[in-house]
């Protein structure tokens, strides 16, 4: 298997509600391969998808019976500390969810988390041991 | 916010084992970056890390307590259907967990699915709906 993703499939309780966060909070456009009962962001080299998390878990065949933290966290590294800052002003203009203010971090980082309207985290951070390039991708090799 | 995302973070009980999960059944390579608290792989423009499930939800400064479905999952697409099935046999016979044996599905697709040592959720699916690059980057417009 070659080390890749093609799809972070997200759960959502309400379509339009999830699509209403990632469109207006994060300025996120859908992509025109999404309908009503799917929806598609392009990321930097996979996609971003939302569905309703029932359906995700019947797809999966399996319960869609779950509660609580549910193990995992996206990171959106920013360029600099003051684009953490930005980001998070911005977003809790917008009444999301601030999870953890930003701050500096044991591992040397100034990060902070938020929610979206499902409870999925997102990680703001920066993280000057990563590298961003132009395309936005990351890498460990700074 | 741009639309990208830098690092997939999973959550997991016991770090080696999910190491060994990614290490040997699906042959992916830890990154140098890695250390005893945290294992760094590169996928394609982003990261994938292994995270001590309890030192994630720390890290947010949420309770780590959840169970059942984590409302999420994450996607390797193939080339071909052929790649499924063989992708599918491969992590059988290493004694992975076959959620969803591969099976037609009614969007078109080629579908089935697979957990990690943690439950999280992988997607092995041929979609003649998206492209894939020589980099294994995916979109939709095919």
């Amino acid at each position: 298997m070659e080390a890749r993703v093609s799809i972070i499939g997200l759960g959502v309780k309400d379509l339009r509600s999830a699509n209403k966060f990632y469109e207006e909070c994060f300025g996120w456009e859908k992509l025109p391969s999404s309908n009503d009962n799917i929806s598609f962001f392009q990321l930097n080299g996979c996609l971003l998808s939302l569905y309703p998390v029932d359906k995700l878990a019947e797809d999966a065949g399996i319960s869609a019976q779950g509660s609580g933290f549910k193990g995992f966290s996206l990171a959106f590294n920013t360029r600099s500390k003051a684009e953490v800052d930005d980001i998070i002003e911005d977003l809790n203009s917008k009444g999301v969810e601030i999870v953890k203010w930003p701050e500096e971090v044991f591992w040397g980082g100034y990060s902070s988390y938020i929610a979206d309207m499902d409870g999925h985290l997102w990680e703001i951070a920066y993280n000057p041991f990563m590298k961003i390039d132009a395309n936005g991708n990351v890498s460990t090799d700074v």
